[in-house]
């Protein structure tokens, strides 16, 4: 069997998430059937990290294992043929057996991306968040550091969250400033279940001057959903990588040449 | 009667172009519904330049007069509240009776993008133009030159032009780059129908080195649209700025603000 890694960028705009679902479109499910028309035979994938319903990717990580034989470029160019254009295939990766999409990610990176303007952005309609209010990103930044490292991060999970514990490490967490745009970028081992959206949420209430500093370690302590701020819509969150060990040789993408940069 | 003018920004895709028809959706009767709704009485609004289905703009600028009193900012806020995401006012402002967004308009400027790249990117699906084959910009831009000055553009309009001549006068036109994205910024006084789409088209084929840099000047002289290339795509072309005598103030959006810059 060849086994075959690939990067997937997509609007999660139209699509119910990643994850393949009976009664929705899903990403996934576009994916497959464009993999299985090129491979004349049905083909299953896994990814690096599921996203929601909305969420985008420019970094998705997938594989999948087919006994046909292929120029890898038919991966690319032959599969996005087959797909709708909010769905690109960037490249395609010969890997080894030992290679895993999901359980050989060593981390995840995101960004979440708010226009901080006073009138919306027609030509941003859906892929980033718009926030009016003027943001303090310098505190926004400074609070942002409480998160870093291993905690239990369950104020900042969806109640629907279905992982056995709340413990993840935040290996870095920044946020910055370009013009209009505001970027929230965090890299953690794994994420909880809108994880990233809660977070991105908390420090806009500390931008916009409505909660201090100091409110993130509070919630962080009290292990407690219900005191936080209200999830961050989808539309301005960005699957960007997921971090594989060296020896994978799996492409990343800078966040200097992503979008929105 | 007060006169009022704004500047619209719209995504043209779900669109049939700016100019209202009865059996299919525009960005004028989006934009004349909501104005409509806030004042409370019908309004209608002329516009700089009516952009074809698919075309976007970031400075499309019109004008309407009523007789009900609002402060400016009704006409942003409010008849943003009313409109559909792809379609935003980004600023109102009260003007003289005696301008006029399409007659006092002394120039007009688009921006044509093309991202041009191996794979196309599925966040900028109906944003951009695709072009996989390396572009020489400056052949391009080279080529581009032989378009300045006033010339009769018969081999860049459309069969359905229903303009009583071709003569236009081309103010500046330059062809750049910046990493993937390829901009060709041209103003002139008025423009043709499908104008800045075919000389796109002509300028994409000695790009990729189909067609020689002294091409464009054979098809101005040639006045035959029959010879030149194919009209480049919608979905790369903005609607930058109308350009109005000093005296109406009315504001431009610069080139280096706006995205894909």
């Amino acid at each position: 069997m060849n086994r075959i890694a690939i990067c997937v960028e997509y609007l999660g705009t139209h699509y119910c998430g990643w994850q393949r679902q009976i009664h929705c479109e899903s990403v996934q499910a576009n994916v497959e059937a464009a993999l299985s028309n090129i491979a004349a035979q049905p083909i299953s994938i896994q990814c690096a990290g599921r996203t929601d319903t909305g969420v985008h990717s420019v970094g998705q990580i997938a594989h999948f294992e087919t006994s046909v034989e292929r120029p890898l470029i038919a991966w690319v160019r032959g599969v996005n043929t087959k797909l709708p254009g909010d769905i690109r295939v960037s490249w395609a990766k010969s890997v080894d057996d030992e290679f895993h999409a999901r359980f050989s990610a060593i981390a995840r990176q995101y960004r979440y991306v708010i226009f901080n303007r006073e009138v919306h952005s027609a030509v941003l309609h859906n892929r980033v968040t718009w926030e009016p209010a003027p943001l303090d990103v310098s505190k926004m930044n400074e609070a942002a550091q409480s998160l870093l490292g291993e905690n239990d991060y369950a104020s900042f999970r969806a109640s629907a969250c279905q992982a056995s514990h709340a413990v993840r490490e935040v290996q870095s967490i920044e946020v910055s400033r370009k013009g209009d745009m505001v970027f929230i970028d965090i890299q953690a081992n794994a994420f909880l279940h809108h994880m990233v959206r809660n977070i991105a949420g908390t420090l806009i209430e500390i931008g916009k001057c409505k909660k201090s500093v100091e409110w993130v370690a509070e919630l962080l302590l009290a292990k407690d959903r219900t005191i936080a701020a209200p999830t961050a819509p989808a539309c301005g969150l960005y699957f960007v990588n997921a971090i594989y060990p060296e020896q994978f040789e799996i492409p990343r993408v800078s966040l200097n040449e992503i979008l929105w940069q």
